[in-house]
C-alpha cells in the first residue's frame, strides 16, 4: 500500500502506533515498526536519559523507521528535544502544545513532524506551522482529549475539508473495519492506541491489559473536564472523580484529587483501583492480549475483508 | 441496492430519515419516501389526531412506504398506537421505552417494527422482543441519547457482534462518505436526522435551519446528563444549563430549568436563544438548506465516490 502517509514515513502500512505514557517503550515501538507500521516511543513518561536508552534499544532491535511522541507540555522539554536531535530520531509526533514552538527546529535536524489535534482550528495552525502530517483524535480516544467532544466519524471529514495535510485518524480505531472506515472518511492512515496498549509487547502492567480486555462499552468515560479532559477506565478513582464532578467540584479540587504519579501507579504498576487508567472506548472491542505481529495481521485482514465486501457497486 | 434493510421496508436506498420532534411532519417524510428512502413522521410532538392528519396527508402525497416514529414514553401512548393501527401504518420506529410493550401488537396489525437503542444491552432486548430491525444511535446524534456515550464508530461494530438483526446506524451520518463508513462497520443502512432537519421540506422554523447551517464543530454538546441526556445546540438556554451543571445542580433543578414546551419554542417557533434546539454534531458538516431530493442525490453520490476510491486492493 502506497499513499501520502506510507511515503512520508517510509513504512509499509499506514498504521501508526500511538505514543502512550507507560505503555509504549522501545519494545512495543520496535515490534510495530518491524511489522511494517510506525512504532512510537511515548516520551511523556520518560526522563530524557531514559528516552535515550529506549531509542538506542529500539535501534538495536529494528532498522525500520520509528518515531517518538512528545507532549509539548513536558516540563524538561528542552532536554527531551536535545536527546531527540542528538539521537537523530527520524520522526516526531508532538501533542499538547503549540506546533509552532518545535516543528521547524526538528525539521532542520532532519525529522518529519506530525502533530496531534482534536479540532480543525488547531489543524489549521498545524498547517501554518509547517508540520508534515496531522493526527486528528476523536472523542472516543483514550487519554487526553479535546473539549469539543467531536467524534472521529465527524472530525476526520471536517479535518479533510479544512487542511490539505496527510491525515491520520485516531480514536475508535481498533479493528481493520474501523481503519477502512477512517480511510473512507478521508484519512490517509490511522493511529492505533488502545489495541497496542493491550499487546504482549506493551510495557503496561499485565493487570491493566487484562482490564482492557474485559472492558465493555460502559467501561470508559471522558472525565476531569474542568481540569484537563481525559478518557479514563471506570475504576474506584474514576468514581471519586465522578462524584466530585457531580457536586460541582472546582478545577483546583479536581487537580488535587488527581495528584501526581497516578498514571504510573495504574498503568505501569497495575494498581487498578486507585491508578489513573487511560484507555479508549474501543477497549470494548478488544478481546485478547495479542502479539503485535498478530494485531497487525488482523488489522490488515479486517481492512481487506471490508474492502472486498464494500467494493460491489450498489446502484 | 438490495439488502436486508431495503427488502424489509420495500425501499430503494437504505436511508431512513430520523423521526424528529417538530422537524418531521408529513411533508418531510413524503419527500424522503418519494426519493427512494424511508420517511418517518415524528409523532413525539403530535397529538393523536394531528398524527392522523399527517398520515393521511402523507398517503395523499406518495404511494411509497413510510413510517411513524414513536417515543414510547409519550403520555397518551395508547391513543397514539390506536391511530397508527387504524391508519394501517406499515412501519413503526419506536424509541425511549421497552420494545416488549408494543412490538407484537404492532406486528399483529401488519407493521414492521424497528427500535432505537444506544447500547448492546438494549440491542439484545430488542432481539428478544422480536423487533424487525435495530437503530443504533451513537453519542454524536442530536436529541436524546444514551448515558454510555458510545460513538457510532464503536457502537455499530459492537451491535453487529451482539445481534443478528438488520442494523441501521444513526448519529454522525450526514454525508455519503459517512454512510459508506457506517456500512463498512457492519450496518445495513443509516438513519439520517440533522441533514434532513435542515432540508427545505423539514417543518422546523427557518431560523433553526439557518442555525444548523452555521453550526461549527463546537456548536453542540451532550447536556442535561443528570436529567435525560440530550445533545443540544449551544445557545443561551444551553449556557444556563451548563452553568447549573458546573455547580452541581440536582436532577430536579435541571428538570425545572428545562420546563415544558421548550423544544417547540426553539425548533418550531424559531426562538433561538431560549428554545431547546436538538441537533447532531454532524451539523458542522451541513452547509446549506437543500431540498430532500438533492440531499438524497448527494448522499448516494458521496457513497459512490467513497466506494470507487476505496475499491482498489491496497496490499
Amino acid at each position: 500500500m502506497k499513499n501520502r502517509v506510507t511515503e512520508l514515513f517510509g513504512i509499509e502500512h499506514p498504521i501508526v502506533q500511538g505514543g502512550m505514557v507507560w505503555n509504549s517503550g522501545w519494545r512495543l515501538a520496535a515490534a510495530v515498526s518491524q511489522a511494517g507500521g510506525l512504532g512510537l516511543i511515548g516520551a511523556g513518561s520518560m526522563y530524557p536519559e531514559v528516552l535515550r536508552q529506549h531509542i538506542q534499544k529500539l535501534r538495536a532491535a529494528t532498522s525500520k523507521p520509528f518515531g517518538v511522541n512528545v507532549p509539548l507540555l513536558y516540563p524538561d522539554i528542552e532536554q527531551l528535544m536535545r536527546v531527540i536531535v542528538e539521537e537523530g530520531v527520524p520522526i516526531v509526533f508532538s501533542s499538547a502544545g503549540s506546533p509552532k514552538t518545535w516543528t521547524r527546529h526538528l525539521q532542520q535536524h532532519g525529522a518529519k513532524v506530525a502533530h496531534v489535534v482534536a479540532n480543525t482550528t488547531f489543524a489549521r495552525k498545524c498547517e501554518e506551522a509547517g508540520v508534515d502530517a496531522l493526527v486528528v483524535e476523536g472523542f472516543e480516544a483514550g487519554g487526553h482529549n479535546g473539549s469539543e467532544e467531536t467524534t472521529t466519524l465527524n472530525l476526520v471529514p471536517l479535518a479533510h475539508r479544512a487542511t490539505g495535510l496527510p491525515l491520520l485518524a485516531a480514536g475508535g480505531i481498533g479493528t481493520g473495519e474501523q481503519m477502512f472506515a477512517a480511510l473512507a472518511l478521508g484519512a490517509d492512515g490511522v493511529q492505533v492506541g488502545s489495541r497496542f496498549a493491550a499487546s504482549v509487547e506493551s510495557s503496561a502492567h499485565p493487570a491493566f491489559k487484562e482490564a482492557v480486555v474485559k472492558a465493555g462499552e460502559d467501561s470508559t468515560m471522558l472525565s476531569l473536564k474542568k481540569h484537563v479532559p481525559v478518557r479514563l477506565f471506570k475504576n474506584a478513582f474514576f468514581e471519586r472523580v465522578a462524584e466530585a464532578e457531580s457536586r460541582g467540584a472546582s478545577r483546583e479540587e479536581l487537580a488535587e484529587l488527581l495528584g501526581r504519579g497516578r498514571a504510573k501507579r495504574g498503568m505501569f504498576e497495575g494498581e487498578l483501583d486507585e491508578g489513573e487508567l487511560e484507555i479508549g472506548q474501543v477497549a470494548a472491542l478488544i478481546d485478547r492480549v495479542m502479539p503485535v505481529a498478530e494485531i497487525m495481521a488482523e488489522l490488515l485482514a479486517g481492512y481487506e475483508r471490508a474492502r472486498q465486501r464494500m467494493a460491489a457497486p450498489l446502484w
